[in-house]
């Protein structure tokens, strides 16, 4: 007899709200989509009243995304209820998710309300939340500092209100695994009825895994989680090391499994990688280039006669393989499309179209086509297949060390071409200025990154920068086999953005959750 | 009474021995005189009999480093103890750190050793290694996949012939808090007489930090990690984040306390990520971009008006702040050299003239030169201060999307000027086509990675590369406000490894270690 452990995936909202992540409606679908197919119990989608963007996101996801219960974030605020069911109430399976502080810091400096008014809210929230829905959960924000009784007192309410589910986060990564395990044993032994007990734990100090799993030691049966640990500050536990950690060690995690493919692990790493512009570093667990000591490879030959000497996970079983080749210069736009189809990417309309004249620009530089590399073309288009503004007809540049860079670009928008030149201190520098004196878009570059997508002289290099503009900021990304091309691409990806978001200007509500 | 924690640091030790690091004499003393400012109790320098770089970098690090214990790893023989003992003989605090592997599988496959020789190695390796200092550590590889009971016999013998220090390794990341704790426990219980028990835990299921502080909880006195956690696969437990839980937690790790001065933290990671060429992601506990709220800045005003409501450690108490301002154009020789020495590092000969040569360039460029730009101009002359082969007179570039890109460069060598020409499908594959032309030296580039050092148009860009080339792969780095150039600069600097390497080739042992 085995037991479920639920994986609650929160990359799309936790993860989400991360510096400098702005997922279009697009890329959250995409997103949305792995995680199914990766084959999580609930997607959190977003926390629908904090913008329109938010709100359409989590529409689009529990409109279209099949497997997963999609879940809306909500504070206890009738409005705020009412708002994430008309967000997830398209969905085969909805929740809704309402959360209210617990601890005195947050109560006192945040909410300004006694322990009276936070129950009362607690109660009406859940309650309201159940008139709509019979899946409802709910989190005493930085329960780990609230003081036990008053939080079980709270979490009581909500069950005795409707709750199905009870959260208790570590919303500051402030827990050690001992004493994270006693406060899930503590609400099991303390709030009566019928839930499901889950963690949401934080890194600060390194430690939102090991907390994770000493809650599902002590009888949790939900993890809430995030691809590659993204989320607030240091993020949340990761999803990859929760799901591995529990296959890998059944001897300790008796009769506890979950649902995840985690041949699907690797893929889904790389695509909210690339997606979210936040790369993983590779001595990551699970999912970093390293992690496979059979990667390293020509300095263990020696030693590596039995993988298992050094090895206690095969690399296949979380996908990460090296990506294979599945494509050349002459295929064509089926076996585009078929490729893409049997990599369970999604891409229709203007972004298909986009992503296969990019492949065949591509196919005439690069001689074979890999899985990955059609990830990165396809993450590019995505992010602009919906609104397309500006694209790139032609960018030249000359100089050096002995005189100055210089770009020119010649851009197609909706009305006509446009040209621009512009200098600066390095290539890259110019061809920025030339795209911002073609759109008139000046932003400040506050970040830049370069990935190679696989190895080789003519490996794309993956492009994902930072610009702040308008007091916002905007990421961009762009693939090619130049990098001052690549770049280029994401300059303009980003300004396409801005100019989406000048025309549909989207106030958003500053609030963090547990 | 607060008791010591030892912080062992074994960064450039199992850190090193990660794929694609190649650190040279220099820079491993960079990294030693930082690990030293930053208050660990002892280094782990490397693993002299591996090479004879690694045993010139030890012993350039116990002549040189103070303040710190010097270790030397070593496997059981005594070729391997006597040259460890040679390398680390000068430190103030010599070490030796013998090992050899317990676990049934290793003894098996790797060790094709019995039990009985096993225990007989043990015990001669360690009563040699004793005979020449009196602080000696004994590992039992893949303890934690070892038979407890045969493991406890090894160490006794290790104690009973003079080790002082008994490091129980979670080799391939298998264990979990608990078990570990029980394992750290049953050894102070069963070996007896005068030792440290030490921890020495791998991250392959996420799980390092916990499992050392578990560990530390459970008796041990010692915790060995690296920092930004690398080291071999996922890595080791990152030292950062060990130290800030025991600091951040002092209510649940009651009475004990480690020596590392935390606001040195952030320069220690930045230095190892930047000579390594291992970026650390932004949402890593403690060291990463993001793992501070306040970072975060313009969506969480309105929320951090009391910063503990989302922040359990100050910034500013790990050395995360902003970087400084240090100089400007006019600033000459003296206060260049001034700033370098109050930030800590010691160049000197003829890379401190490089290192003042690229500022004078870099601050024609960019008008504020902070303490990041510092740190980066310097790591990249570290690398080539002791074997400058070629430097680059000149760069230049012409080409785009409407025409191949072309590069031309004028290299200084040994023997004179060099020039080369090269086309690519980028402006960095020709750009370093031009290179291999001008050097006659051609590698596969096999990774590729720029981070922009502080944010901006003028920001430096910071590249990294492997190349492979004799089937070896080799590091490259360099950094210029130019991105093209950067990349020049830094397969320039793996070039001029390579050079050196084919003039002293250096063959290296297949040992991985605990």
């Amino acid at each position: 007899m085995t037991e479920n452990v639920r994986i609650f995936d929160t990359t799309l909202r936790d993860g989400e709200q991360s510096p400098g992540i702005a997922l279009d409606v697009g890329e959250k679908l995409e997103i949305a989509e792995q995680l199914a197919r990766l084959g999580v119990d609930i997607i959190e989608a977003g926390f629908p009243i904090a913008s329109q963007g938010d709100f359409e996101a989590v529409e689009a996801i529990a409109k279209t995304v099949q497997g997963a219960t999609v879940a809306g974030l909500s504070r206890t605020g009738f409005k705020d209820v009412d708002r994430a069911w008309e967000a997830v109430q398209h969905a085969a399976r909805p929740r809704l998710h309402v959360f209210i502080a617990t601890s005195p810091i947050h109560m006192k400096k945040k909410l300004r309300m006694t322990e009276d008014q936070v129950k009362a809210e607690a109660a009406a929230g859940v309650a309201r939340a159940r008139s709509y829905c019979d899946d409802v959960e709910f989190s005493p924000e930085d329960g780990s500092r609230s003081d036990s009784d008053f939080m079980c007192e709270v979490c009581q309410l909500a069950v005795d209100n409707g709750a199905t589910t009870i959260n208790i986060p570590d919303t500051v990564g402030y827990g050690v695994p001992e004493e994270f395990a006693s406060l899930i044993a503590y609400v099991l032994d303390r709030v009566r009825g019928d839930y499901v007990v889950s963690t949401h734990c934080h890194d600060d100090l390194g430690l939102a895994v090991a907390n994770s799993l000493a809650g599902v030691k002590a009888g949790a049966r939900q993890v809430e989680c995030a691809i590659n640990g993204l989320g607030e500050r240091a993020g949340n536990a990761a999803l990859e090391e929760i799901v591995m950690a529990i296959k890998t060690r059944p001897d300790y995690f008796e009769h506890l499994e979950t649902r995840v493919k985690t041949d699907e692990l690797a893929r889904t790493s790389r695509i909210v990688a690339r997606l979210t512009g936040y790369p993983v570093q590779h001595n990551k667990a699970v999912v970093g280039r390293n992690a496979f000591a059979h990667e390293a490879g020509i300095h263990q030959h020696g030693v590596l006669e039995d993988r298992e000497t050094y090895e206690i996970i095969d690399a296949a079983t979380v996908g990460q393989e090296a990506a294979q080749i599945v494509l050349g210069k002459h295929s064509g736009r089926h076996a585009f499309s078929d490729s893409l189809a049997k990599m369970g990417l999604h891409v229709h309309g203007a972004a298909l179209d986009a992503a296969f004249t990019r492949f065949k620009e591509l196919s005439d530089r690069k001689v074979q086509i890999t899985e990955a590399d059609l990830e990165a073309i396809v993450a590019e288009e995505l992010g602009t297949g919906f609104v397309q503004r500006f694209d790139i007809v032609s960018l030249d540049l000359h100089g050096g060390t002995s005189s100055t860079p210089t770009a020119t670009v010649v851009l197609t928008g909706q009305e006509g071409e446009r040209r621009g030149t512009g200098t600066g201190n390095g290539m890259i520098d110019a061809a920025i200025a030339a795209i911002a004196e073609a759109t008139g878009v000046e932003g400040r570059l506050t970040d830049f990154a370069v990935q190679a997508v696989t190895g080789g002289g003519d490996a794309l290099g993956d492009v994902v920068i930072q610009v702040e503009v308008d007091g916002a900021r905007i990421s961009g990304r762009g693939v090619a086999t130049d990098v001052v091309e690549a770049s280029a691409r994401a300059y303009l990806h980003a300004v396409n953005k801005i100019v989406r978001l000048r025309e549909h200007p989207e106030p958003r509500e500053h609030e963090i959750g547990p």
